[in-house]
Parts: C-alpha cells; structure tokens; sequence
C-alpha cells in the first residue's frame, strides 16, 4: 500500500493556507498599536505563503479520497512539524527571534502549547508578535481537539486514523462515532471558554489585550505570558483563580462537555478519568499546602493553599503559568510537583503529559501484578469504570508507558551534556516532553532555556511535538517498518 | 490455607542460629587484632542468639513439611528482617554505632549487599566491626545465591516457591530443576571466587585483611571498605582491574558458571542476558569516557577510560566501590551513572536493582509498541533467546518495572522531606532501592547517610530490604489478599 501523496500535499497545504490565514489577528494587533514594521511582517509571511498553499492544493487533486493509517500519521506529523515552521516566519521576519532554532522553538512551544521560551526578556517584544505568540497556543490547543476530528472530514476526508494517532487513552465508546456533530460542539465550547475567561479577566481589571492573551494560555494550556513574571505579574487572586480554573477545566477531557451539553450531568461525574484527576489535583494542593506551611515558605495556611493550588493545576493540566518561583521551593515541594510533571490532565483535553487515564492504567497493573504473585493461575481483567480494557488496549498503554519513559531518560542524557546540572537537565526534557512550559533549576520559572545551544534548543523543540502528538505519530517516521509498505 | 507457623519458626531459628554462628570469625580477628572488648561484645551476640535459636528449633517440631507459596514469601520476608536486626547486635553491642536505626542501616546495608553507610569516619572503627560489617555481605550474597536453593532443601523442604520468590527474571529451564545439585556447585563457585580474588589482591600487596574484605565487597556486589575514600585508597591499577573484573563477575547468573563447569562455553556466551550485559557495560564506558575526556575531568584518554570502566562496572554490579569522586564529574557523566543505577547486573547473581533481563524486556516491549501501532492485529511474542516468553511472564515482568519505578517515586517523595535537594533525594533512594551503596549530591562516594534523620534511615534500611528481595517479597506482606488465606 503505497502513500497517498496527493492527499498528503493537499490536506498539508490546506492547513499550511489557514495557518498563514490566522496571522491576519496578529497583524491587526499591531497595525492598532502603530507597529507597522511588524505589521509589514507579519503581510510578508501571510501572502506567500497563501499563495504557495493556494497552488498546491490546485496542484495536488488527488485521484482518490482514501486515507489509511500511515497517512493519517504522517499527516498529523508533517503538519506540526511544517507548522511549526511556518510559524516561526513572523519571529524570525519581524526579527523580534532572528536566529532559526530559538525561533522554531519558540513557535513550537506554541503551537504544541508547551508554553517554554527562550526569550529573555519577553516585555520587550512589540504587542503583535506577543499576540501571535499566545494565539499559536489557542491554535495548537484547538489543533488537537478538532483538526483530526472536524476540519479534515469537511474536506472531504474519513479522519478515524487520525483521530486515532492524535487523542489518548481507551476511545470514548459511543460518543467517538458521532465525531462530526460532537466535534463541532467540542470547539464551540472551546472558542466559549475563551471568550468567557476573557471577560472574567476583563472584570478583574486585565485590558483586552491582557485578558485575551492570557485566556488562549490558559484554555490551549499552554503557559505563555507577556510578562516576564507571568501570573505573578497580577497580584490579584481573582485573576489568579480564574486561570486556574479555567486551565483546570481546559484539562477535562472535552468529550465530557458534550455530555454535559446532552444535560447528562451523572454521567459526567461517574467519569472515572475526571475522578482520578480531580483526586490527584486535590491530593497534591493538601501535600503541597502542607510542605509550604512546614517548611515556612508561605507565611499562614491559606497563603500556602493558594500557592499550592496555583502551582498543582498549572503544572498538572500542563499549562505551566507561575505566580511565584518554586524553583525556590523547599525540596519536597519540588519533588511533588515534578511528579505532577509526568501526570498531565485527562485525554481528549489540550493538556499533554502521560495523561491522567494511563496513570490510572499504570497503578491497576502495579495492583493487579501484586495480586498475580499470590494467584498465579487468577486471571485479572484490567478495568476501567465498569468496563474492561482488552488486552492490546493495555499493551499499548503499557508500551506507551515505557516509551515516555525512555525518551524522558535518553533526552535527559542527551540534554545533560549541555546543561548545567541534573535537575535542569531532567526537568527540561520533561517540560519540553510533557508541554508543561518551565522547568526546575536553571530552566525554572523565572528563567528560561536561552542558554542551550542551538542543537539542544532544536532538540527540545522536536520533544514538544513528540509529546504533543503521543510519542508515537513522529516516533514512527523514524521506523523502517513505516517507509516500507510490505511490512 | 493456612500459613505453617511451625515450619517458618523453625527455618527461621536456623538461619538465626547459622547468622549468630557467623560472627565467630569476627570474633576471632578481634582477638587477633587484641580487641577483646569487641571480641566479648561479639560473644555476648553470639551466645544468647544460638541458645534461643537452638530452643526455637526443638519448640518447633514441624507436624508436616509442606510449604507453600506464602510461606515460602514469609520465610524470605522475615530471614532479611530479622536477619538484619540480629546482625546489627554487634555494632550497638561493642559501642560502634550505638544507636540503633543506624546500626539496622548499616546491617542491612551490610546483609542486602548495597554499601551504603552512616559511618562519617570508617577508619576508627575497629578490626573486628570491620571485618564483620564486609562478612555480612559476603553472607548476604550467600544468602541470594544458595540460601532459597540449597539450604532449604538441606533441612527437608522443598524450594521451589522461594527460589521464585527471590530469583527474578524468567527461570532457567532446565537448569532449575537440578536445583540441588547445580546450587551447591554455584556456592562452590562463589566461595571459589572470593578466595581467588583474596589471592590476587595479596599479589597486588594488600594485607590479608584488606584483601579478604575487598573480597567480600566485591563477590557481594557489596560495597563496603574499610577505607573512608574506597578503592581510591589504593593508588595501583592492578587492584582497580581485579575488583572491577570480580566485581563484573559476581554480576553474571550463576547460574551460566555451572553451564562453564559443564564445559558447555557456548551456552555460557549465547545466553542473551549476558550479551546484553557486556554490551551495557561497554557502550556505558566508552560514552562515559568520552564525557570524561571530552570536559576535560580526565587529563588522557587512558585516565578517562580507567574512572569509565571502574565506575560503570562498579554501578551497574550494584557494588559501589569508587575510586574518585563522581558527584564531582560534568553533568552528562552523572547522567549516564544515574541510569546504571537503574540497570543492575543479570539475575541469579548476587548485584541487585532491575536487573538486565528485565531492561531487554523493557526494550522488546517498546519496540513491540512500535511495531503494533502500524499493525494493530498483528500477534507479536516478545523473544528471548530462541524463546517466547509466555505472556504471564512479560505481564509479570512489567509489573515489576511499574512497581520498581514508583518505589523510586513514592520513596523520593518521602525522602525529600528530609534532603538537602532532589537529587540527594532520588540518588539515595536509587541506592538504597538498587543494592548500589553510593548516591549522588549529599550523599555521594565521598559523602554518608549520616545527615538522614533516624525515620528516614530506617525507611531507606527497609527499602534496601525491599530491593534485594525482589520487591514483591516484602511488599505482599502489607497487601490484605496475603493475610486472607481464603482470597
């Protein structure tokens, strides 16, 4: 079965054309505050670009609308890699990011909603490319609840292989078949929340600009900021909740808001994922009130549960926004939130990680191993909710696991020879992996990863997308199996 | 079923009696040392512990010999327990480590084979403490290797469920069955090897009695010396090469030996653990020596080669000896000993962590992974060898590796509490868990775990405990289905 290249080029170009489309935004924002060299920028990446994609999709009418799985991977893959690419044009043209592998990672931070930065000193940058910055998040986040599921099938494309190599965890059941309508109603909902947020931010004082940026941050769980502080930058706690809640709800899996959008309230709670993770999020903030009270980091009890709900969500729905520096933190602190590092929010959310529901997995075998050593002959089905995963439905999630695992481990030691310690190390790959945003160390809040080398930066960028697309749609271009069609 | 209380008793009390027995060479180098108030404290453990032993033994006339799975899990739980407060008699007894959770620290360190320590000044410790602080690893690489599949059976009870509890990775087909006979062979084997590498060490000009414990450290896969800086203590090369190549040694499956006592040479060399274990070893240095070189820590090529193989046979046997100060090499060299921490030698030798069957199986298990996303109804067996491992055994196998990995995670998160930073924290329950006896940071070669408060101390002895016996041993012990003999 050969490659349908064709539909590649034209689905590709299609998506190539809407990205140059939506820098149209960011190039009103600066033209609104007098930026016209960075307006002027921002024409020069949109119009050939357009243009490149227009004729390539009259170029490329493809003789059949059959798509398999190898191209539905190899589509996801290319197009956030290409993405990422073409979103960097505005960086590096404006020269806001002159040098290619900062700005590509900067962009792919973006669009992956990693929310990591090389930036220095981000206050510096001209209002439209801190505008586009943000809404490369609000693309990626909506990149991955709906490009697979709505935009492809509009264009005359079956988008279930897709689907299938974008989202993670045991497929929804019932609701995976009625894909086009629920799709249309997930970004409805998204595009929503966004615009709710940002006027709950606009009441506590944000102006537009403000509100806007930090609401795509927050619903993309991505984490960029135009202030070097980030949250931090606003004292207010109303702004700090708001953010937090709506990172937290941006870290639901968005098929539940369909449910709840059928009025089927019960089944919403009964979910067991958005259980597990609002289990999670609370056993964390109590752990990391009481690391913060105890070690006198924090001055009263509620300054510590205030500081610990911030940081649990931020960091467990992968968004990655700080109000303070927990770089500084005492060391339990640190740890616990490292761990948070590899949980991620729920599947079928814009947050990245391991995700909640192969946490979950992860400790039913660690029980059902123990009980296999007494019961030997037992055979234990793995369950989830009331139903049991098959076998090869476990494996992967195992393999998957392992795999998490092993690039966590081989990017740490590819990064440490570039870094200045351990903890930095480690914590950047698994910031860049897990699209969280700021690491520990040197990589920590406050800082930022301008210091490694143009291959590191490159490197890291490329873990972001990994991650993003579940390690498995870019692992598998680098698998002979996949190139060869006999196999 | 219920637990046979009288047989437990029984081979409990021997063990016991054989532990109080095994202190009579201590007491013999104290004497010949004339420390006679160590040689008295020696003797007042020695007396009471056999007499009680010896009237256990008689109390506990077994109504039948059947032993079963539990206990046979009970038996091995609670050998390396008790053993391990018995054998920390003599250090509270003579008034060399006076308080007790240290003293159970430094036993079990002693008896699991790990080599960590508390001791902030070894040297002024006496002769007789010595030498039995390294005989206790020398017992307790006795113990893994024969104590499940030779003593047991001597006492008239069959071994099988033990020997599974505490052998990891698949068994050894037919070997296993030849479970006598080969076993009395391998402890031939082991009691051969320290006295060959006693012989060398004394030809290299050490003193009988810095041989016989460096001996004992490295048959072990222990770790501990008499000397506060290790094997560095000794400026010759020849010595580094003996300890390391014996080292490397007591890190192959005894079992493989018996297939050498059989002249089948070619069944030692196929055996794929073993060929993943060289290979670890030698890609392991050569990267580390480039690391060495390369940040310019080595002065040559052949110094950095030296410290690569040194250290990384030295971590991934789960000795521990050192000759330099690795918390002190570049980033990238940490990196690379870190993950040895988590590799281990092969099974059935006497090093602990994984173990290097398991890390194969990891990796087939990734690659499976890999392979299924592209051909989602393939069946794929994972091979080992020639063989297909049954899938009960890889579900086995990625149980453990679950288990292992949040041992690691629930462990640091408990030790941070108590650390000066995460990477003192990982790295020493890394250590402790892994049998390997040095951290990194704090509680690196040239440091201790002598800052842990007493809790802390006392949980890292248990996790050593936990580690050697191949977690699941002592972790039954505290799920409910153990005790509920009729779940």
């Amino acid at each position: 079965m050969r490659l349908n290249i064709r539909i590649i080029i034209r689905i590709l170009s299609t998506v190539m054309l809407l990205l140059s489309l939506s820098m149209l935004p960011s190039m009103c924002v600066s033209l609104l505050y007098g930026e016209s060299s960075v307006a002027k920028a921002f024409a020069a990446c949109i119009v050939p670009i357009a243009l490149l994609s227009i004729l390539l999709i009259r170029m490329s009418n493809p003789d059949s609308s059959s798509i398999r799985t190898r191209d539905g991977i190899l589509i996801v893959a290319l197009c956030w890699i290409f993405g990422s690419v073409i979103s960097a044009f505005p960086y590096i043209v404006s020269g806001a990011i002159p040098n290619f592998a900062d700005a590509f990672f900067e962009s792919a931070s973006g669009l992956s909603t990693t929310g990591s930065t090389i930036l220095q000193d981000i206050e510096v940058l001209p209002r439209g490319i801190l505008f586009w910055r943000s809404f490369t998040h609000w693309l990626g986040g909506m990149g991955i609840l709906v490009l697979a599921i709505a935009l492809l099938p509009a264009i005359g494309v079956g988008a279930f292989h897709i689907a299938e190599a974008e989202t993670s965890g045991p497929s929804m059941d019932k609701l995976s078949s009625k894909t086009y309508n629920s799709s249309r109603i997930l970004y409805i909902i998204y595009i929503g929340m966004t615009a709710v947020e940002t006027i709950l931010l606009l009441f506590g004082g944000m102006d537009l600009f403000d509100a806007l940026v930090h609401s795509f941050g927050s619903v993309a769980t991505g984490g960029f900021s135009p202030y070097n502080d980030s949250i931090g930058h606003f004292g207010s706690l109303y702004i700090q909740m708001v953010v937090s809640l709506f990172s937290l709800m941006a870290g639901v899996n968005f098929h539940l808001y369909y449910l709840l959008f059928l009025k089927n309230t019960k089944g919403f709670f009964r979910d067991g994922e958005l259980r597990a993770y609002l289990s999670i999020i609370c056993a964390a903030t109590l752990l990391l009130t009481a690391v913060l009270f105890g070690f006198g980091t924090a001055g009263s009890i509620g300054e510590a549960l205030q500081l610990a709900f911030f940081q649990t969500v931020s960091i467990i729905t992968t968004t990655g926004y700080c109000t303070t520096d927990f770089s500084l933190w005492p060391t339990a602190g640190m740890t616990i939130l490292f761990l948070l590092f590899f949980v991620g929010g729920c599947s079928s959310s814009t947050s990245g990680s391991v995700k909640v529901v192969r946490i979950v997995v992860f400790m039913k075998l660690i029980r059902r191993g123990i009980y296999k050593r007494l019961h030997p002959t037992a055979v234990v089905p793995v369950k989830l909710g009331d139903r049991n995963l098959s076998s090869p439905v476990v494996s992967n999630i195992a393999s998957f696991l392992f795999l998490y695992l092993t690039l966590f481990l081989l990017g740490t030691l590819l990064i440490s020879i570039d870094s200045p310690d351990l903890i930095t190390a480690a914590s950047s790959v698994a910031a860049c992996l897990g699209n969280i945003g700021p690491g520990l160390g040197e990589a920590g809040p406050v800082s930022n990863f301008s210091f490694y080398s143009d291959g590191s930066t490159l490197f890291l960028a490329m873990l972001m997308i990994i991650g993003r697309l579940e390690l498995f749609t870019i692992l598998l271009l680098f698998f002979p199996g996949f190139w060869n069609p006999d196999r």
